[in-house]
C-alpha cells in the first residue's frame, strides 16, 4: 500500500544541470519528474527495471513544467508526486518540486503515460496482469 | 522581416539522445525546442548571446510537449516554429517537430517566456528596446 | 575512399551544453567526439544505425580529453579526426577541436573502441564482413 | 581532516543515462566523476557553490576514462577517490566506479584541475587561502 501522496524524493543539484544563465536548464525537471517517477514505481514494488523485463515499458504521452523559481547548485530538491488517474492503458502523474531548505515550491507540472509491450503495443494490464493493475489502481488520488 | 511561421530548424538526432527504450528521451525534446527558438532569434537579427551582453535575459515560463510517434537515431528532425503571442513583457512560442524524410509530425508542444535583466527584474522592452520590440512584434502570428 | 584527416565536423554550441561557470561543461566534448566519429562513418558509407541493424556495436574502451580553452554560446566548432589504429577488433581515433572563427585548437582528445556482436561478444570483421574491414582499414593514418 | 581515499560517493543510475545500446551513455562518467569530486570538496568541508562565492573555480584541465564494463539502469554505482596530487596551482584525482551489489570495478579514471579566479586567472592559493591550502594539502595520497 503506498501513500496516496508519495514523496519526498530528493537529491542535490548537480553541477552539470545548470547553465550560463546560472541556474538548472529547464529541460532538467523533465529528467528529475522521471527519477521521482521511477522511485514512486520502486517504492511500491514495481521497479521499472523489472517492469521491463517483463515486458511493459510506460513510454511519455505528454508533459508539461511550471518554472516559478529556479534552482541552482547548492540547492536539494525534494518532489511530490500524485498519480491523479489510472485505467490500465493510461496513467497520469503531478509533480510538485520545493526547495528543501524553506519547502518553497518552485516548480510544478504533470506527465501523462500508456502502457505497452516491447514492440509498443497496448495490452489489457488487468487481464494479464492484475496485481499490477490492483497495484497502481491503489495508489491514484483524483 | 521574418516569416509568419518560421522553419524548419532541423539536424540529425545525436546518438546520446536516445536512451534505453531505443528513442530519443523524452526530455530532449525541450532542448529541441530551445534550440529552434535559439536559431528564429538569430534569424530575425537577434542572436541570443547579443541579446545577453545586452543584458537581456528569456527564461523559461512553462513548457509543454506532446509526443505522437517517437524519433531514434538515424532520423533527422524539423522544428517549425510559430511566435503566438508577444506583448514587450511575455512571448509564448508553438512547436511542430515533423520527421524529415516523410514530413510526419511527430511531436508538438510550447513554451512561455518572460523577458528579464541579468538581476532577473523585468524592464519596459518598448521604452528601453524599441528596435527589439518592433523586431519580434512584427514576427507574432496569433 | 575517405580523406586521410577527415573533417571538419562543425556545428553552434548548444545553450544548454553551458554550465554555471558560462562555458560548454567538459563532458560535452566526449559527446562533440562521438557526434565527429559517427558522421566520420556515415561519410565513408558506413552509417552507423546500418551498422547497428546489421549487428555491429562498436563500444568505447577508453575516452581522454585536454582543454585548452574553453567553448561557449555564440561559438561554432569544428572537428577533425584522424583514425590511428585499426586492426579489425580494434580502432583509435583522435581529435581536435577547433573555433570555427579563429581556427584555434581548443580541445584535443582520444579514444579506443572494440568491434562487438549485439550481445557483446567480439567477432572476425576481416572473415565477416570484408568490405566493412577494408573501408575501414583504408582510413587509416597511423 | 579527510579519508585519504574518500568515498563511496553512491547513487542508482537513472533511466535517461542510458542510451540505445541499453547501457549508460559513456559521457555520463566524467559527470559521476564530477559528482564524486564536488562531494569529497563538501566532506572536507569545502562546498564548491562556497569557493565559487570566495571567486574561486575549478575548472578541468584534462579527464580520461576506461571502460571495462558498463553499467545499466537498475544498477547502483559507487565512486572512491584519491587525491593524487595537490601544489596549490593544480590538482588531480584518480577515480575507481564499482558496482555495488558486486563491488566490482567496472571504470577507472582520472581528471587534472587548476584554480583561477572568476575571471579565469590563475591565484596564488597559499598566500590568499591558506585554509583552503592545508585543507587540500592534506588529502593527498600520491
Amino acid at each position: 500500500m503506498c501513500d496516496i501522496v508519495f514523496g519526498p524524493y530528493e537529491r542535490p543539484v548537480q553541477y552539470y544541470e545548470t547553465d550560463r544563465m546560472k541556474i538548472v536548464h529547464h529541460s532538467n525537471y523533465v529528467r528529475w519528474f522521471e527519477e521521482a517517477r521511477l522511485y514512486f514505481l520502486e517504492s511500491i514494488g514495481l521497479p521499472y527495471d523489472r517492469l521491463e523485463e517483463t515486458g511493459i515499458l510506460i513510454p511519455v504521452l505528454s508533459v508539461d513544467v511550471q518554472y516559478k523559481k529556479a534552482f541552482t547548485f547548492g540547492d536539494t530538491f525534494q518532489i511530490f508526486l500524485k498519480c491523479v488517474r489510472f485505467n490500465g492503458v493510461k496513467c497520469e502523474f503531478k509533480y510538485e518540486v520545493r526547495d528543501k531548505e524553506t519547502g518553497e515550491v518552485r516548480t510544478t507540472g504533470g506527465s501523462s503515460h500508456c502502457f505497452v509491450t516491447e514492440d509498443m503495443k497496448p495490452f489489457h494490464m488487468k487481464m494479464l496482469y492484475p496485481d499490477i493493475f490492483d497495484t497502481l489502481k491503489a495508489c491514484v488520488k483524483e
